[in-house]
């Protein structure tokens, strides 16, 4: 192994130091920078103590998800000081490829404007699948902690079927659950049931939502409203995985005395060594494919 | 439904509450003693003011478990009094039958003396079997809070294949974890790989421990000893379900910086209500047996 | 249930006299033309004795699946006589719906001329989905047979991970079975890794193929060339469930003297009443969603 | 490897073929006798040409399951002679130890008589357990071939839980069968229960029967008798894996057009090389159990 390629990874939480490890357990050289002490990296990870040597040499730089919370610094909750972008652009160079989490326009421009090589990994379709297991985990813990009776045996719903909810309804399913999955497309309602869940149409949803003591909501819209709410007299505890506003009238569960929890960014909170090992993954790939391409 | 038979259900913990709510559902009249005004039973399960009341006109006395903590007075965390056993055993008749939990050899006599029926619930093989869902899921849960990393895709070793290691086995396998069986009986190492987990021989433990990243064990003596913990190069998260003294060396483990913790009684902590179910059903099993026998 | 609505069933193999009795099932009247006395259905499904008399009062036709192979007469192989398409269609009326399989340009022009809706159930999605289970226990069972080895703990390979692959996948895992899945997309691979199977590119074949003792095709072209089967070294069973001309070079499998199996058609052929309810089911979503429609 | 204890495999089917193959794997030299020409075995395998030549040098015999058919002679179906169970007896020596399957009392007595070590691994209990599998999958098998629906979705009844049944139960779980348990005792329909399928008990079989599609019956009595039978509105396929005479009137069945299948010895009729490679297994288990005593 010659480590004849090096990564730079700058900034972020656990998942950025996983990240880093799982780098260097790949072949690559790597180099951290804005991490305190009491991080602590694989033996053979170099510590940089300035921007300039940590993006001197490197070939590659990761940045985290996502790169920055407030659009000046470089997102780096576990440096005692402060990397402003713009600091850190000034020493991206040419020939260097960036890979960051949830770039936007801003950013694009920048690295355009330095005809800079730059990829967003959180768009990557593996990406999105393979977190879908630490999301799934996540949530089945609230669910453990919740309720007051096992998840063997007990009712749940999963409203939707995208990634979370097949990976969800595989795991509950895997634990002894009696699963039911409710979506709009006929298709969706095919694959559910093919694997063993009930389902229903997401239409038939206020006739149904009584039988479940558990509710896993992945659909992006208020789906879960004042109306559909009234008819859930099993009081079923829900856990909202839907990015923000949520699938929950909030309120109205909670005037209801409704537990309902939003659960987001699980990855990284409840499995941050599997969340950065996915970054490794899929930062990988996307090398792959362009030097095949190439 | 005539509820025309009744059943007492004197102290105990949530499980107690949610016992006496599901024979209720299954028909009993039932009547509730040594609970205070906050535990919340369901519409129709009557409180009794008094233990006379309470055993006045009852078929069936279902005591808790264990019946006592301390010898002296029934185990009743939800009584704002306390309740002597003494004064318990002189309400109860010859005509009533009896059920407890960890029933011991002063219980038996006092019983005997007075020639009433009585049944260690506790004792039946269906209830060790039905404990075990919420014991592994306890167990997972544990898991899930204290692993960075996710389950699935996880190396997990199973110490024993006795009830909780099937159903834990069975769980882990569903969550995508990759289960290992460790244990003395050749036949339960041929149980195990037929259900698709790796399995070795216990007295190859110290040559296997370094493969995993979380230790269940179930064993109820000291298997994992100095030495063998000394083999554990990754630096497993180690889960003891094993009644005390459990089956770690805990003083070696907090030397080596191991975590390991002893996970006891999980079922009333982590799924009471399921607990109480199972306490319900193994009470209705004991008296379907007897009463077909009469 | 006033069965005020009538589907008259015309032509096809077994799976389309189970259609007929599922729709019955269902709640509908039905009518059955061109079966033999031996067919057999349920007790109120009537048997028109002439084409007038199975399409007069109809408001929905089922054609069967392929609704034709001559391209003359209705597909009806369980007919003692043969009835022209021509004869049929001077009969179809323009309030009626017909519901076919595999409808071609010349159908679909003949139906258009007369303004007639007409479907085809074979190219909705559901249809697919569900079809894949009967077409992946078919293939399970051609493996059951020809393997001396049990399914359990034996190495298998799916190549693809479409619908088939996907329900192959879910069932050997649930047999026991090791699962690989070798596909093109890198999602692909995250989706089989996240279920619990290997994955490795399908650019990887040739290095891979040797370790696997069975190997089930999906995937639609010559995949299995003369050089990739050379290198499998473990003369694997080959079951190939791509639609013609299948993904193996068959002759080189042959000289080489590698089984390999060519499997189409399966559901008919293994379970014509899962397939012949998969036809109603089919059918019964189209009918309620141009209802809604309407 | 250095080969320096050898095993004889004296006659016996395909079984003792992979047997002696499996074996020669594990490191052991192995001579085979009583096997054609047409018999096909690892290369550095020696064929022995007499009777004295196998046996001369060998360490351990391995005697096919069962050891002889008529008592006279070994159970040789592949060889084209016949070798008297006396003349075999004359060649083995004190020193040596000898495997056999279904050991009766005159082999008892022949071998005690001159003070020889014998084993019948038939009777170990991860025997039993590892055959389960291939019997399970056998009985899957049949049921694939006889129903005209898929086992995916159907309706399965399982009488008894012994080890048949639960790897039964597993693999029409893992196929997406619904799966009913019906046994006597209590504890084993907790078992059931706790891994998902249904439970009832055997004493309810008659209120139960009429929702099932597929029997399958471990239970070596009659427990389908005439009267149960009667009840089986649903015609449902029966497989019957209990050892002669079987649980199921048989005559009863025909009578009402119930399609009833008794089956027999299937580990070594579906996949002889598991079961060759079980008997391999079963037979160093005993070896190493008794060498370490030693």
């Amino acid at each position: 192994m010659n480590r004849n390629k090096c990564f730079s990874v700058i900034g972020g939480d656990a998942r950025s130091i996983e990240a880093a490890n799982a780098l260097f357990n790949s072949g690559y050289a790597v180099k951290v920078f804005a991490f305190n002490d009491k991080c602590s990296f694989k033996q053979g990870v170099i510590r940089s103590k300035t921007i300039q040597d940590a993006t001197s040499d490197a070939d590659y730089l990761l940045l985290p998800i996502p790169y920055s919370t407030n659009g000046e610094s470089v997102n780096a909750p576990l440096y005692d000081n402060s990397l402003l972008l713009s600091t850190l652009f000034q020493h991206i160079k040419g020939f260097q490829t960036v890979f960051a989490g949830r770039i936007d326009e801003s950013f694009h421009s920048d690295m355009n404007t330095k005809n800079i090589s730059h990829y967003d990994y959180a768009k990557r379709e593996e990406f999105a699948i393979y977190n879908a297991i630490p999301t799934a985990e996540g949530a089945i813990e609230i669910a453990f902690r919740e309720c007051p009776f096992t998840l063997n045996g007990s009712r749940c719903l999963i409203l939707g079927h995208g990634r979370i909810a097949k990976i969800l309804r595989h795991m509950l399913t895997g634990l002894g659950a009696g699963v039911a999955v409710s979506a709009r497309k006929i298709s969706d309602l095919a694959w559910a049931s093919s694997f063993g869940a009930d389902a229903f149409s997401i239409y038939d949803l206020s006739k149904h939502i009584e039988n479940y003591q558990i509710i896993f909501n992945t659909i992006p819209y208020c789906i879960l409203t004042k109306d559909i709410l009234a008819k859930a007299k099993q009081k079923p505890l829900i856990i909202d995985l839907a990015s923000r506003p949520g699938g929950v009238d909030f309120e109205a569960a909670g005037q209801m005395n409704l537990k309902a929890i939003h659960a987001l960014s699980l990855p990284g909170k409840v499995a941050p060594d599997t969340a950065g090992r996915i970054i490794c993954d899929t930062v990988l790939n996307i090398i792959s494919e362009t030097e095949v391409k190439e």
